[in-house]
């Protein structure tokens, strides 16, 4: 206890020595910078302050620097991944002392509201996604996480930071919207359609339940490579439009029992339709920004379930287990490595993925 | 025993002598008549004949008169729902005995084939929904079941015949694939998107789970009015255009936790879409024609499921001991009554539904 | 707001004047006495202070009174149960403020630690049942609340304060240990051993499912006349030792579905090892002091499920619905009233329920 | 077709030259011996004939052998396992032709009554486990098969019999009645209570689901031995009566998520009340002989489930996906191989296990 009180004192006696901090700065769409920005303080009892060690990019920040994401305003901060070590506690924070290492989720959840308390986290009234959205985000030196009892996860003994990284949200993501909301059971047959970042971390962890098959669709021959060497038992490349096709026939004409989409748009959304087998599950990942058509004229007697969701991070302790037992290793999904000052650079290399073969960039303090 | 032998003899030895029945037959698009057709016989030992007692019409039958259901040839014999004696068995049938009294299922269940082996009997590789559609159904005086054992339930004890008609086809319908699927809870909020036959079943079978409030929505007020009567706790007449704002604003601007389709058009569809609240199920009973549109640009963070099914009538025991306890009066849902051989004039009646008020029409032989 | 910032300055400062409160004090088995103790003060950010206005008395209460429940020390204030309105609250509690009519929940939930994120509040590392045990309760003018954002919640718009006080505890606990635990389904047979006040909630809760049968036992024909109206289908005093014999005759020897145990004593567990069906689950709600004979020579092969639980309280939302919407009226378990100056003769007739027929006794400020 | 039924003539005629085979019968207790029997016949339509290939012995038929099964009497041919190939099929067989290689189930199932209907065939109301019990079973040159549709499995095309083999009884006893009961998930901590051929079939189908930790119990530190390479993270010999202790500081003091006991001895069964975390399944395997103490005292408020269960064998398509896909090797159970001419010597073999280190010992035709 002393020597947490000890650790406690030390950090913030350097900190409030230092008044700024770098960070990557969303200016608007097409717009990026790394700023002088000041240190983020507690502003409610529930927060913390966390120095970060290890940060990554994800998809939706490219998303936001398009424009695309409506409630992340200029000057904000991006990133929502990351690991470090606490810095400060505000008076309500019971879990965590300064000194500890934890992991950050991309969901700020309030433990308390109806949401919380069906494990919904991503629909926290006061929470969700709002780091690097519609608060400042973790691809800085420091960062404010709200609700910090309920949204960070200490490190276990001997922890690998890098692998986990991927525990903020690519894991989660990939298993409770992909694999958890599709069922997936032993000896099923599973196709993952999308096999960048997020198709991947369904792949890695729809093995947890051991399907028979797991069919990796994608466009792009090196994805479908690192899809093979995760675990993949079969490869379709949808270039030539018999994605269905081709399924259908690998499955002896039954289709798939689950169908994850991994993309984002209809078309691909329209695959996983025309391939679920009657009893199956279509689990949605992909962030869609137009609607698609949904085939009621065949499906409605098809006894089909379609699920959709934000991830919640309700599973991040059952995957710091298998993490910590060795069940998965998500390092492998690291491709790149950066340091801090170099985020400018992890930027291009993950947003020229298809040239560079990026998957996940690792950014280090 | 010696008792079924001689009640086996005794209807075998009269129908011998009787060659030929009344049938309703559909007789392509916009045709149908009554017909004398031959009586139907064993064909395969898993078969068996049951003379009909009781039928009804379902709004599956007018689809076919229109022409809709291209699986349905002219000559068939149309009807899916029924109660009646059995009056031969196959060499194969263990369960049953000429003279017991059954409830006919709408679906043909094999209770052999890797669907039925999972509940999912509307699958039934040899099965499904065939009755009335691929083979001769069950409007007329006898009719062959095929699968009998696993195709038939024993009429319990006493069992009013009336209500039981109900428990071939709507009342498992709205039950399996609104109220289950649609997965309903005490204290929840539920709308019914129609209020026909079928969304009344649900409305009556969703009170099974004790959801605080069921909002039924529909054009017709007549419906609403019965619906009121059969429990639903407001209604909501969509002529307007404005059902989803309405219901939005009882519930407070959150939304309903289920909201089951029981139309089959798009546009109801999309009124499901507009009102599920995160976390939320829309549950499809609705039979549709054409497909409709899935805002995933909005939904695909809503953590909601989407599902569609055929009924199975798996839960038809169960059902049967709601109805033997009292806890349900599918009476409630039959409007009119006619004898066998006015059967034209039931499909007048049931056909004009807006005008006669018409929810099921009993057909008595 | 400013209305809330107005209350919240009124209580506190009148408050201010008073420095003592009565209470009713566990003294040692035996012994209880209402004593003047100083008024509870706020010890964590998370705590609250709740005036309570009304109160009630749980077996376990009595429990403590004779000993049985050593984590409770001489010196404690009793009780676990009760509505009122918050007085003062911590720093760092967000949902509630002063003038908020609140249910106490009788398990206090940090919401943050391994097992409340489960929804296991009752095994809360920090927290549990602790009320009138391990801290002191609210058979007093005042109560402090530990993570009173999660472990309190605002009683709805217009509701019932006494109907509300049986959510405290008894209501949940019959229904989540008994009923949820127990599986109980539509069409379903029940029997729940022991007609006493858990038994009785248990028969409430039960309904929300619209089992077919519901059979209660007890030895006390009051309660089972109570049990009557209370819904259950039949009833079986289990004084003549034939209480298993009778269900199985019920039951076409067939056995029921669920057992719910709410007594506590190896006989009754026995008589729910006896009566369930193949399939079936004994769901234990009673408080066991012994050791009981599990038959698994008999139970191996008969795919039988037994739960025991703590209440968690996890249904308190679901249950307020629920008697909001009318769906049940737990005002029905109190049979007598008392003022709070008056405690200790409600003890007296709740500790001789079998001669005042004492259920629930409310106890009002 | 023409092949099918050429096969089915030509083996028809074959046998029809034989009257009689050798089969291990059962004569009463301590006696067993190889006789000369009538070849078995179809006797009700649902029946098949299959010529066996290869069997196995259970400790099953060692009880019987006990005297233990008063069901199984004297006279009885022994064994419910095996694979083989379908001789000839009664009148209402739709689903096996003659020449059609097949598992047998070890549960017969009518698929129709109430039971299977449900999916727990253990309990078929004319089925369940009769094979080599209460009608002649499988270790004898050829058996009659009851329900031969819903109680055999064709084989997959290239599948190993010998694998295979294991499915009919112990590969879905071990996850039926251990993994799925137990609800072992990824990330979660697991103990097996006795690591003979059952506790291992549930240590290799546990690894379906990923757990984090599977601690096998055992006495005998060869068959500990086993279960490492088998994939048990940890193991416990509890030889020294410490192994609660022992499993208790493995775990932090938590106790385990799933305890499986797959002994069927009160002591071991202790031990997994003893060992059991708050919120955590014990699935009870083993077949017990006598009652167990349940220690209600101290369970009845951490929130546990108990499970007992029959294999139901409903599994079965499940376990065959997963051994076709090589999620899994059943064959790594087969430690001795014998002609069924030396069943004597198998059966020598198997039932001193200790010694001769015997797993499960393959017959072959």
């Amino acid at each position: 206890m002393s020597i947490l009180e000890a650790k406690r004192t030390a950090p913030t006696r350097e900190t409030s020595l230092t008044t700024t901090m770098k960070a990557l700065v969303y200016q608007g769409p097409g717009k990026k910078a790394v700023e002088d920005r000041p240190m983020p303080k507690i502003t409610a009892p529930t927060d913390a302050i966390v120095r970060i060690t290890k940060t990554t990019i994800c998809g939706t920040d490219l998303h936001i620097l398009k424009g695309d994401v409506p409630t992340c305003k200029p000057g904000r901060i991006l990133g929502h991944e990351g690991v470090g070590v606490v810095e400060d506690v505000g008076a309500g924070v019971t879990t965590f002392h300064p000194g500890d290492r934890v992991l950050i989720s991309c969901i700020s959840s309030c433990g308390r509201c109806e949401y919380c308390r069906k494990g919904m986290y991503s629909h926290c009234t006061t929470g969700g996604w709002i780091l690097g959205n519609e608060i400042d985000g973790t691809q800085a030196e420091y960062v404010r996480i709200p609700y910090a009892d309920t949204s960070l996860y200490r490190l276990p003994e001997g922890a690998e930071e890098d692998a986990l990284v991927m525990l903020s949200d690519i894991l989660p993501t990939g298993f409770e919207c992909g694999v958890l909301n599709g069922k997936v059971k032993p000896g099923d047959t599973v196709t993952i359609v999308g096999s960048g970042p997020i198709g991947l971390a369904a792949l890695l962890t729809a093995q947890f339940y051991s399907p028979a098959e797991i069919i990796m669709v994608d466009l792009d021959d090196n994805r479908l490579e690192v899809a093979k060497r995760f675990g993949a038992t079969a490869t379709v490349n949808s270039d030539d439009g018999k994605a269905v096709e081709k399924i259908m026939t690998m499955t002896g004409g039954r289709g798939v029992d689950t169908a994850i989409e991994a993309v984002g748009v209809p078309a691909t959304f329209v695959v996983c339709e025309d391939i679920v087998a009657p009893g199956g599950t279509i689990a949605n990942v992909g962030v869609h920004g137009v609607k698609a058509d949904l085939h009621l004229e065949r499906l409605w007697s098809h006894n089909i379930t379609i699920t959709t969701r934000l991830v919640d991070t309700v599973t991040t302790p059952m995957l710091l287990k298998t993490v910590q037992s060795g069940k998965i290793d998500p390092k492998r999904l690291i491709t790149h490595r950066f340091k801090m000052e170099n985020i400018l650079d992890a930027y291009e290399t993950f947003g020229n993925a298809a040239s560079t073969r990026a998957l996940k960039v690792l950014i280090e303090a």
